[in-house]
């Protein structure tokens, strides 16, 4: 197999915004304050001007209970957040630091999710 | 630094479905057809019954002029794709056989961008 490149984002970051009709029993990211929180998410990280750093919108992350929900890849490290001092932290520490918030990171999951309805 | 555990998602393919108005000089992944590719592109997965994979909307990626883009991670492999034929071909390749459709693959980049816009 070939060797991939650099990623052409050094950190991608995609913060879910689906929103779903009141009264969904799973509830959804936007339902939740997600599309205020990814607006002050984007707004710190110009702010900082990360390099490389790239804030996303996501469509349904399938992982709703949990939200608002984002994953940061490559890493693929997950992480729900209810405050604008939540995304502070993650940003603190994740982005700029390279570490880990652990209080706000999402269970691994147990069998890998397939993809049926 | 604690070390991550495995991926939630194995596979995680975010294709952007991004819309601007008709007009725009960058044009955008809808206004080439990303949403009927993207809906192919999922029932297909479904029909493969692929463990651990998502196929997700994602908004813009910021890639327009190369769209409709998608990109795959953990690994960060990005393609460009016009046709079911390239659809199948990425879920051949890469998804099913780990390798990856060199012919379909969006140039490195040359310098991390920076979000200032």
């Amino acid at each position: 197999m070939s060797v991939d490149p650099k990623p052409y984002y050094r950190i991608h970051v995609f913060a879910c915004t689906n929103r779903r009709p009141e009264g969904n029993p799973r509830g959804s990211c936007a339902g939740r304050g997600s599309e205020d929180l990814r607006d002050y998410m984007k707004a710190r990280v110009r702010q900082l001007e990360l390099a490389g750093v790239r804030i996303n919108n996501a469509g349904c992350l399938d992982r709703c209970e949990l939200g608002p929900v984002m994953v940061i890849y490559p890493e693929g490290v997950w992480y729900g957040y209810h405050s604008r001092e939540d995304v502070d932290e993650i940003l603190q520490v994740h982005l700029v630091g390279g570490g880990r918030v652990e209080r706000l990171r999402l269970p691994a999951g147990a069998e890998p999710p397939v993809m049926t309805a």
